[in-house]
């Protein structure tokens, strides 16, 4: 652009002539970064267009942030303009990326050279040209390409009164084009305006396994208390079940004050352990531990013992207290105080929380708050944690999180927040784009096809996924929905496989989902009966009804299958019969392509035909090739996009097919990809 | 955004708890301005949030740009926290305008209040904040509000022991509501992070009438060259067709060397006069007027006695010269030399310009060029002229058009710039977007029904609509489609129809269209045979087969009907048969609403039943309403949506219906609106 106070006594027209524009992937005019894991692909586009007629060449331009010298990735034009180039992130942090494009002089000459050749025009005059830019090449290029660069453009020159077939033939000479490409003359190129960010994560933001559980109902023996201890003999069923984080509700003391009894009421026996997100009592706030959970080094020895199974621990980030929080004492002026000097309680009127005080985040000692926040994330980070599923945060400022998930990455860039904020559609997608790693998803209330066609499309195919990964979650401790209530054990199986295979991230609240716990507190409602925040519960971990073997397969399923481990490749295929939904993912080279199909309806046996994408899948419309359900084992033999479907939920509501191309053309199973 | 560097000695975290995104209009992040004419709306659009439960408020802050207050425009939300306001552009030149929006501790206090009072709740604490909030307000407000806001936080106050019903009675106040609005605490306000542009142009900008003419063939007696004296004998007819443009080829000095002879021929005979594009001859250049068309003050007359006729003329901007130009001696360096030293000719390799040598951009005097050619724009402006049509702007680099066109705005914000580039859609969309005011279309190329609706749909309903005004043509001296050749006259009855109501903004090139010249220079060619681009044409414009009649009724119409002077209302509709089409303009209040139906098939009569969208012209499904043809003054009792329409295309293939809502109940059609 040109500026329009120029001073006259300065050159005022810097005339660039190309133009870089709608440069894709950009959220909010390059304010937020857009996210990948390590290893992960950023295909840029842009509409890049000049005046004229002449030949453009592009780059992208990218590095990490913390390099200075740019790399380069060539862009290539698609139609109408548009133009486009990949690079790969290598390093966990930050990358930055823009596009820089060029007239560039010597295609030109190159193209219109040749033109006037083939129409038996004179082009002694085009051979002085190039020969004059070949040499300007020259004067750029490093010894050996400057020498060879001469070389040719003496050609040039030396053609001038010859011309016609040699000039045509240096015109289309490659080694002369290489070279020239390698030292164009980038003077007046056009840099878009704009240096774009990439946050690269580790690849567990992408792909990840969790599974919630109350630490204080791990106990073995009835009428005790669940401890660390308890966990670490845990932590084998849950490696078994394929999960490869451990998520806790808050592992600090508990309040007393207006603590909940039994079903949230307001009445506490002596005994009731009261809710572990009413946070802080005498004993220690957000960086203490329940004295009756165990010690510092209890946990620690938790974390290494899980470890060792390929299990991290996450724990909740739930910024809070209960009214005997040691802060309500020390730092009153974090809270809002109402007009009689009493602390505020949570509320949203007619609703009131008394036994939880929500920081004032208006406060004039803000900047205090947020550091004490920050050293309660640090602390534990020290202490080995580097996963934190953070509770409500839509019920604090933007600004705080993007501040705070700042401070940590710089130090910290391996560190994963998941954000429960159950909460406006806008809302939720601002926390991804501030910092957020994985996002909790209104999956648990996507029920038909429809719905769940609608979202995950949404989420694996717009613009939102370059920001927002989604981990979805059938139940949690706050959510047991109609769906699950009703449908009884068919419907967790069906929504284990949707959770698990629509979304590479995912989560159970156990043991309460494997055991098929369906009571709610009363019809209408999604709260638990006897829920586990306001108690502590024995679990029949080893009943035979429960999901576990299930689990453990689908897991491994995921976990052998690199099409499961990201999302980007969702496509939902027709099924003529609403009660069956089918989609697939397929890795990026198509050697692992899988197709899922479940059935909705938790009660009866559902049939239809699919229509599967042959071309998508390089299926050869001609020849047959093999499903194999990876769940059942069972194998079939479909031939061409129309095929039956059958399933019955009381048996098994889904299939997870592999989908093998015949290798040879033998009709011998083995032979099958 | 919290700077990730700031002093650790400043309050590092700002904490601002709303915020604003996704606004619309906003074009490249900002970088260009959207347009308007004088009187036009503007409707924000923006996504606003915050943490937490609080009621919000936002307004568009908007103002002219030369001025330093703000106004301010009450926004209201939507749905899913997309909030909408507006404004209007009320003076030529620019405006700026953005969003703030704020958390309203007040409306959030009321409506708390309300809640719990309804809910049984004491609300005694409520009365006190409620004091402390109108206290507050009283603080910032003028005399006469401050002390009536004193004494509601009075009586809250003294409320604060009773509570109860006279507490909820003053949270639903709608006197202390709005006084608070008013005095609203927005210290913590978000304010949009970018300051956005409106150019605000005169209406003819988005509404104007276009006769395109060759001076030179506008003589009476035969052989003849045409002068502006005969131009000014013309005003009359062209005024009498409605047109409120006349818009000349360049009327410059034409060069000799390599001059082409008729039919684009090599070889001129002495009397051609050459192409009006092969600009400057010894008599001068582009400040110059052909001595043969007259002097500067014939030009000057002919400018006024338009102007009595409510006609402006425009000029051609060609920024290219023939050989002969003064700059070609004077400024050889303003031109591409090649290697042997002689100026580079125009060339689209194989393709050769000789007759013209293009400017050279990129040459190390490009400012000095640029000074000139803004030069010779100013001096037009000088000589009365306000409308320029630019002759294939997008061979010269973008960034001149941007500095030239705003240092242009800047004195004088009513010249209108049209650009003629039949380019590529982003180059014509970047040309639009950097400032040219109206803009060729591919609209001659469009002649099914699916491209029509496809195309104009996409101008007057995607967001190219904010900065690209169509001006579209059915014909132009380099243009005669193959429509036109082989349609005969009810080919150029319907493309006029569909120019002139399809867009507010249409010409033609003239008396070749009037006349319905259709014959190509040959076969596959959309030149037309004996150009007047090369040689001088007598027009028999008194012959009883022109359209003027047509033409002038069309214009007539334009000129009556608001719904036709501007483009954002327009909508297709279904009719059941591909050779007709169907569309509708409305203005805003419905007064006006005008429908069309064109026969696309210039050979044979077409029916067929039409979907009348009788919701959006608010006619009730079960009344008649009128449809009231314009172009014939017939009128049909139309009933429901669906009705019957037949176009003989040999008589006139289109209708322009007003549609007219009965007014009473009699069957009367005069009372019908």
């Amino acid at each position: 652009m040109i500026s329009p106070k120029a001073n006259l006594e300065e050159p005022r027209l810097v005339l660039r002539r190309v133009v870089v524009e709608a440069l894709q992937p950009e959220i909010d005019g390059g304010k937020y970064p857009v996210k990948r894991t390590v290893g992960e692909r950023v295909v840029v586009a842009a509409d890049i267009h000049a005046d004229g007629h002449d030949v453009l060449s592009a780059v992208v331009l990218y590095r990490p942030e913390q390099e200075n010298a740019w790399r380069e990735a060539v862009m290539r034009p698609l139609l109408n303009d548009r133009w486009q180039g990949q690079f790969s992130v290598e390093t966990l942090g930050s990358y930055i990326y823009t596009v820089q494009a060029w007239v560039d002089a010597f295609q030109s000459w190159s193209r219109d050279t040749v033109k006037k050749f083939e129409a038996g025009q004179d082009i002694s005059g085009a051979a002085l040209l190039g020969a004059r830019l070949a040499q300007s090449a020259a004067s750029r290029a490093a010894k050996t390409d400057s020498q060879k660069l001469s070389q040719f453009s003496a050609a040039l020159g030396s053609l001038s009164n010859t011309g016609g077939e040699a000039v045509a033939a240096l015109a289309r000479n490659t080694e002369l084009a290489e070279l020239m490409g390698r030292y164009a003359d980038r003077s007046r190129a056009t840099t878009y305006d704009k240096k774009l960010g990439v946050t690269v994560d580790r690849e567990k933001a992408r792909y990840s396994t969790w599974y919630e559980v109350f630490p204080r109902s791990c106990a073995v023996e009835p009428n005790k208390r669940g401890t660390f201890r308890d966990c670490i003999d845990r932590l084998g069923y849950v490696s078994e079940m394929g999960f490869d984080v451990l998520y806790f509700p808050p592992i600090h003391p508990i309040g007393r004050t207006q603590r909940k009894g039994k079903n949230n009421t307001a009445q506490p026996s002596s005994d009731d352990p009261g809710s572990p997100w009413a946070i802080g009592a005498e004993e220690g706030g957000h960086v203490a531990i329940h004295p009756q959970l165990g010690t510092l080094e209890d946990f620690k020895e938790l974390q290494t013992k899980a470890r060792e199974l390929g299990i991290e621990i996450a724990l909740d980030l739930a910024f809070q207290c209960s009214p005997d929080h040691p802060y309500v004492k020390e730092h009153k002026e974090w809270f809002l105080q109402r007009p009689d000097g009493s602390v505020q309680y949570a509320e949203n009127p007619p609703k009131k929380y008394e036994d939880i005080y929500p920081f004032y985040f208006e406060s004039e000692y803000a900047t205090e708050l947020c550091d004490e926040l920050k050293r309660v994330v640090f602390y534990w980070i020290d202490q080995g944690i580097r996963i934190f599923r953070v509770d409500n945060p839509h019920t604090k400022p933007f600004d705080f999180w993007e501040w705070l998930i700042r401070e940590v990455r710089v130090k910290y860039p391996e560190v994963i927040f998941l954000a429960e904020a159950f909460t406006r559609p806008k809302v939720m997608q601002r926390l991804a784009k501030l910092g957020f790693t994985q996002s909790y998803t209104y999956f648990a209330w996507k029920n038909t096809k429809w719905e769940l066609t609608e979202y995950f499309t949404e989420l694996s195919q717009s613009p939102v996924r370059e920001f927002m990964r989604p981990n979805v979650w059938p139940n949690t401790p706050d959510i047991l929905t109609e769906y699950l209530q009703y449908g009884g054990r068919p419907a967790f199986m069906a929504r284990l496989v949707l959770a698990a295979t629509l979304s590479a991230n995912y989560g159970v609240y156990g043991p309460a989902f494997e055991l098929c716990e369906n009571r709610a507190l009363r019809q209408g409602s999604e709260e638990y009966l006897d829920s586990e925040k306001y108690q502590i519960r024995r679990w029949d971990i080893g009943n035979p009804t429960s999901l576990k073997g299930l689990i453990s397969r689908v897991n491994g399923i995921r976990r052998e299958n690199p099409a499961l481990q990201s999302d980007w490749s969702l496509r939902f295929h027709p099924l003529d019969n609403d009660q069956l939904i089918a989609y697939s993912k397929a890795s990026e080279d198509l050697s692992d392509v899988i197709l899922v199909i479940v059935n909705l309806d938790p009660r009866y046996k559902q049939s239809g035909w699919i229509d599967v994408p042959l071309d998508d899948f390089k299926l050869d419309p001609q020849q047959s090739y093999q499903v194999h359900d990876l769940l059942t084992d069972a194998r079939y033999l479909w031939r061409g996009s129309r095929n039956y479907v059958e399933l019955n939920p009381s048996i098994l509501p889904a299939h997870i097919f592999k989908v093998r191309r015949r290798l040879r053309t033998e009709r011998d199973f083995d032979y099958f990809l």
